[in-house]
This record gives structure tokens, sequence and C-alpha cells, in this order.
């Protein structure tokens, strides 16, 4: 028998399970606690921007009705994570922080909020890792409901981003801007019936993915005309900034279109606003952005990260108005929203590539030993430092090794090191040792924790 | 037709969906504003205690590999929530945070780590919310993985749990301590068949919540004898100091069993550094601990709150060691772990009913007007103070009302008004309000910032 073979039987012996793959569920992801230091940074930063414009934090369950997502996220439904039928009710993995928002308010009764929720959604896709889609992913999201005047908080949600993006030092993004009216009232001018204007729209919205030869081959498949299509094609290759709502405002056959007057009303006082909160340079009036989601409503933007190699990795946050979505769960409560959503895969790849030596402890100092069996003594200071609330550590050795502890406050970047020895316990103390400069000096027992406060922190 | 059928009518032909019940999922909640405040106060306490002892954080999926569970939590198994099959892997929610991490010990390949993880988790249990059984609820984990001497990491973990408990101000709790391989040795001692050690262990553990009466049938339904129960029900009912390790040291059916001797060793090694740290008195040695999971392997605990009333809540964190868990995943490894899990839902409970007057916005400055078309200034102003991180809310109103906006700050605790209006603008300034004492000052543009810095801010 060969030993092969003896060391499978002594496996099914032992009734040791079959050996399976280790690893994530596909396109989920571990951190590392490097990734997770870089990770609280980002959120932290994030967070205290939403802070700033005075949001509120609310949270809600990772898991929804299934009936509470239906028929708010059209093709994109598909993609929702089902939990398995295991008695009681059905339910799904949120697919984003949205429509669970919209739920809360219906639920409450709420008339108006503005609320930060930093948290992770789930989605059925093709994983693409290195080009940041997962299947679990975060978004942090910030959303201000309430019937206000126009284009007001929409601006605000316009500055916040642009906040968050240069305090992240994202070297060159600009905000994309569209008005789902104005996408009705384009269609309307080219003959696209009413019935078609979703899914039209969700053609519109692969123009940043395809050429406009692709995307108006999918619109003749979806039944359009060839004018109508090219028609449309005229218009979604359109961008810039106000002289472009100008020329708009002048089209004849959108003239004719409330919506597409509405929409440019609306565009051209976001611009204004844009110009007195100082980010006009960041704006960019597109009119090939369309967004997938079905429950947009009114202006729909997305920021978009236009460095030279990795640092212009496409979108890392859209978003847009969604007046009626409430209203879906509470006919009886009309809440209008506007928002949008960081995703941070992308911003935190490019993080990561910029990150060199992040420590990923806070150890201020190391209780250590030489000599032996002073591991009592050795906890005695670790209770007096922790007691102190100065970060701590020992190792878990009865009689570790000097180097060692050495070393590892050098790899660690551990600023200070307590050593306890039976010299300094007969005199009533331990010597205190910084770690860069090998300095060492006495300290009695009660004088521990003043003299390592006065020493200068680590940054 | 009466209204209603009308109003039902209308409802069809707009092609609204049947009304469903708006809640999150059976056993699942959200978190208002208020209570969000409350819980980050409550991480932001733990996490700064993990740091303190020198741990990193990392973090896995919400869902794993079904597999990765199988086998991991006994009876328990039954409650782990499932995903459907959509094709691909099957996959589980997370049972817990330590068999993830025994995942992640294992596929890194890792020998030895010190972390934390703070993070959901979900069971399919019976919900009880008042008294805090959710079927998703946070754990607050802290593991010390590594091949290291005995109790020492097992004693930092009841240290780590005292300061928390203490830091939160829950006035009275203990930490319960035990062995499983004492619990082996007893059973061993009172004759029951080795693979029973398991179902009995699962018995014992029901001890805090039925009365030994109740546990006993269970046991005889098991198969174990009227005489082996009784016996067990004497040393179950057992708990106390050093006293106790040292009565039962002597007695001699448990000195024939080598997995007793060694489990009273580890307890009274255990109960020395307990005194040297200043927490025994925390600590009480208790034989009808049992911990319900399968993979512990030594020393287990669980700390529990004892206060009157409200605060005496129960179980708040439970832990021990499990030194074969990584092994499972990884049959070359042996990586030895120790740690515990603090259940935030209780401690949570009693924060709020304590907490009072939480601030759920940090802004400090509301940018108002009473006059109208100051729009444009009022957010010229906004834009100042949020490039200076100062932070600010502004009224999503063309032209509010000025009492709405002091009312608003009052509501809000919001300390300061900047308030823009024609006089002020045409000498180039604001006033600058003191919402408390209601004086105000005139300010230039360009001190607007620098004033408010130099005012005193809001606790």
């Amino acid at each position: 028998m060969s030993t092969e073979d003896s060391s499978k039987m002594a496996d099914a012996a032992a009734d040791v399970p079959v050996k399976f793959v280790l690893k994530p569920p596909k396109g989920m992801r571990d951190y590392t606690p490097m990734q997770m230091a870089i990770r609280e940074h980002l959120f932290t930063t994030i967070q205290n921007i939403y802070k700033r414009h005075g949001a509120v934090a609310i949270d809600t369950p990772v898991a929804e009705l299934k009936e509470t997502l239906t028929g708010k996220y059209g093709e994109d439904s598909k993609l929702i994570f089902d939990l398995a039928d295991q008695g009681g009710e059905q339910l799904s993995l949120r697919f984003d922080l949205t429509v669970p928002f919209a739920r809360y308010i219906a639920m409450n009764n709420i008339k108006q909020i503005k609320r930060f929720h930093i948290a992770r959604v789930y989605r059925r896709d093709q994983p693409y890792m290195t080009r940041g889609r997962y299947r679990e992913f975060y978004q942090c999201d910030f959303d201000i409901a309430g019937d206000h005047d126009p284009m007001i908080p929409d601006v605000e949600c316009l500055k916040i981003i642009t906040e968050i993006l240069s305090e992240l030092d994202m070297k060159k993004f600009i905000i994309k801007v569209n008005h789902r009216q104005l996408l009705d009232g384009i269609f309307a001018a080219c003959n696209v019936p009413e019935e078609k204007f979703k899914t039209i729209c969700s053609a519109v919205d692969k123009l940043d993915k395809k050429p406009w030869a692709e995307v108006k081959e999918e619109m003749t498949q979806k039944g359009l005309g060839n004018a109508s299509a090219d028609k449309i094609g005229v218009f979604v290759q359109m961008r810039g900034g106000t002289e472009l709502v100008t020329k708009l405002k002048s089209d004849s056959s959108l003239a004719k279109e409330p919506n597409a007057v509405q929409g440019l009303d609306a565009i051209s006082l976001l611009l204004q606003y844009s110009e007195v909160l100082g980010i006009a340079d960041k704006i960019s009036f597109d009119l090939s952005l369309a967004r997938g989601l079905d429950y947009y409503t009114g202006l729909i933007f997305e920021a978009v990260l236009t460095g030279e190699g990795e640092d212009g990795v496409g979108s890392v946050s859209g978003g847009g108005r969604y007046d009626s979505l409430v209203n879906m769960f509470s006919p009886k409560s009309k809440v209008p929203c506007v928002g949008f959503s960081i995703g941070i895969e992308r911003i935190f790849s490019i993080m990561e590539n910029r990150a060199k030596d992040v420590r990923t402890v806070e150890t201020e100092v190391l209780v250590a030993s030489g000599q032996k069996h002073l591991l009592p003594d050795r906890l005695k200071v670790c209770k007096l430092l922790w007691e102190a609330k100065i970060p701590t550590e020992i190792f878990y050795k009865d009689n570790p090794k000097l180097l060692n502890q050495f070393q590892y406050c050098e790899k660690e970047k551990i600023p200070y090191m307590v050593i306890v020895g039976d010299e300094e316990k007969a005199n009533g103390g331990v010597k205190i040792r910084d770690v860069a400069s090998r300095k060492e000096e006495f300290a009695k027992y009660e004088e521990i924790v003043t003299q390592i406060r006065m020493l200068p922190r680590p940054k």
C-alpha cells in the first residue's frame, strides 16, 4: 500500500470531511489588517463629511422582505440574491441602500430626514474584482428626503461629492449630470412611444461602455425605428455647460415637450447654484448619462475619475432624485428624495496602491523581560498600563527571548518597551526603553504611567 | 359604485402592487439616528479597548461557502440561514465570527495573529427581541491565535472583558469560567461513555435556563443511567474559587482522570494570573458552565450581568479556547486559539434606557435668513464654512421663515447661526448669533470662519 493510499484511509477513518477549497464566496473578499486600516481611514473621512453636512446615521438589516425589493430595479432585478426558503418570510439581500431607506421612511411616516448609511449591498453580477466589481461591496449613501425647493438639496449632494473626492486626494474627476425629465422629453421629441421610455433609457445607460453603433442596434432590436434612433443619437452625444442648456432651449422639437423644458430649467438652475458653490468646473452636463435604476425621476448624476493610469478607474459615485419611491411603499405619502452613493471599491484600490507603511496596530508599549520567572511582574505592569489606557502588549510566553521582543517592536513600530528585570525589581521599578534610540531609563513602579505619558506618541 | 370600490379600481388600473406589511424581516431591526449615536459610542469604546491590547482588525464576507460552516455548531446547525440556490456556490450567512476567522487563518496560512472583528451574524432562532435575542445581531470578537504558553492569552481575554464592561459602566457582573477537559474528566469519572460526552455537555449547557431536575431528565432520555446523572448533578452544581480547585483536586474519582487533572491545573493557573491582574473578584469557577458550541477544547467562560432589574439581563459575552478549529480546515496546520465575543444587543438596551438627550447631528452652524432672494448669499456662506470643515446646515427653501430656522436650532441644539440680511450684505458681512444667549454680532465675510472657530464648541 502506498503512503498516499494509507493516508487516504486514515482520513476516511478519522471521518475527516472531503477537502474543499478554502475561500470566501465568489465575488466576495476578506480584508486584511492592512486593508482594514486603509478602509477605516476611508470611512472616517466620508462619514465626517456627511456629518459636517448635518446628516444623521441610520441602519437597516442586510436582508429585506423579497417584496420590498420587487419592482424597483428594472432589468437588474435578476441580480438580487435571495435567501433559501427555510419556512417563514421570503427574504432577499439588499441590492442598494436606497430602497431600504425609502422603506424606512414610509414605515416610520417620516416627512423629512437627511441621513447617511455606510453598509454592504449584494449583487449577483459577474465579478470583475481587479476592476472593483464585487458581489458584496460597500456603499456610502447620503440622501435628503423632504419637500424642498428645486435644486437646493440636489446641488448640496454634488458639493459633498466634490468634498469627498478632493479630501481623498482623487486628483482628477468630473461629475456628469443629466435629468430624467429631459431624457423623457428627448425620447418624446424623437417619437419614442411612451411605453418604451424605460427600455430605451436603459440602452442609453450603456453608452459609457459601448459605442453608439451598438447602443443604436440595441434600440432598433427593441423595436425603435431607425430615424428615431438616429435622432436620439444626435442628442445623447452632446455634453457641455450652460451654453448647451441655451442651445437645447432653442431647439424647436424640445420646446414642444414640457418634460424637456422642465428638465432644462432644472439643469440651468443647478448650474447656477454650482457656480455659487464653486464647483461648476467639476460639473459636466452630459446627455449620454442615463443611470440604470428605475426609480429616478429628476436630476441624475455620476462622478467619474478621469486621471491617468490607475487613477482613471471610472465611475465612483452615482445618484439622483427619486420623488416617487417612498410613494410606492406608502400610497398616501409623497416624500421627494435626492441622494447618492459612493462606491468605495475603486477608491479603495487606489488608496491601497498608494499606501506605504500603514501601521495596523496602535501599541505604544511592549512589556518585556529577558530574565526568567518574571511573568507575574510583567502582568502587573500590563495591568497598570491597561488601566491607564495606554496601548500595551505582552509576549504570551513564560520566558520569552529578549531579542525576539526587540525585533517585534521594530517590526510593528512600537515606540517604547518597559523592561522588567531582577535588578530593577529589587529597586522597586523597571527600565523604560526608547526603541529607536535604544536609550533606557529607570522608573519606579508608581512612576511608570506618568513617565510613559510624558513621552512623545508615534504618529 | 361606492368610494371604496372606485378606489380599488383606481389602484388596479394604476397597477399598484398589492399592499404588504412594511417591516424589516422577522427578528431583524432598523436602527434610528438616536440608536445609531448610542451604537457608535458602544462600538468605539469596545474597539478602542481591543486596539489598546494590540489587536488588528480583519473583515470577512457576510456569507461563507455552506461547507465552511458544516460540522462546526453541533445541535445549533439547524439555525443557519442558507442562501437560495441560484446557480453556482452554495452559501450560508455566517453564524458567528469564529469559524470565518479560523477559515481566514487556515486559508492564509497564518501562525499567529491577535485580531478583533465587529460585525453582524445570523441565526434562525425564535426571536425574543425584548430580551435582546435577534436573528441578525452584532458580535464584537477578540481572538488570540498562536502557540503560546498556558493561560496567558486566556487571562488577557478575561481582563479585556472586565475592562469593557467596566468602561461601559455595567454595574455588576461576573465571569463564569470552566474547562472542557475538566468537564470531560467529570463525565468520565461519572461513567458517561465517551461518545456521549458532547450530547451530555450540551445538556449541562442548559443549566442556566432550566433547573437540574429537567436537565437530568434530558440526560436520562439521552440514555444516561440514573446513577451517572446524579453523580454529574453533584459536580455541576458547584461553584467557587481556588478553594473549589483544591477540593476537586482531592476528589479521588477525578484524580484518576488525566483530563480532569489537566483541567484543574489550568483553572488553578488562570486564577493565579487573575489575582495578579486584579480581576479575581470578577471570576467565578462554575462547573455548570458548558457553552453550547462544539469547537471549544479548553477554558470556557461567560460574562453575566448580575445587577438589579434591567441591568441583570444575563449573559453578554462568551468565549473559550478552540485549539482544533483551524486544523479542521487545514489538516497540516495546528494553530491554537482563544477568544470571545461581546454580544451587544443586551448592553445596547441598557445604554438605550439610560440615554437622555443624545444629539444625533453634529451641526454647529445654521446659515439662515429672514429676507427674500438671499439664497445665493446663504449658499456662499455655506461654501466658506464647509470648506473650513465647520459642520453647517442650510434650509432647502428659497425663502425660509426666520422663526422656523430659530426653532430648528433649538430643537437640534445647534449652537450658532450665521444670519444673512440685506443690511449686513451692504456692509460686506453677516450676523453671527449665539442661539442660547440670542446675542448677535456683525462679522465681515472674510472673518466669518475665524470668528466661528473662536466660539466655544458644543459638548
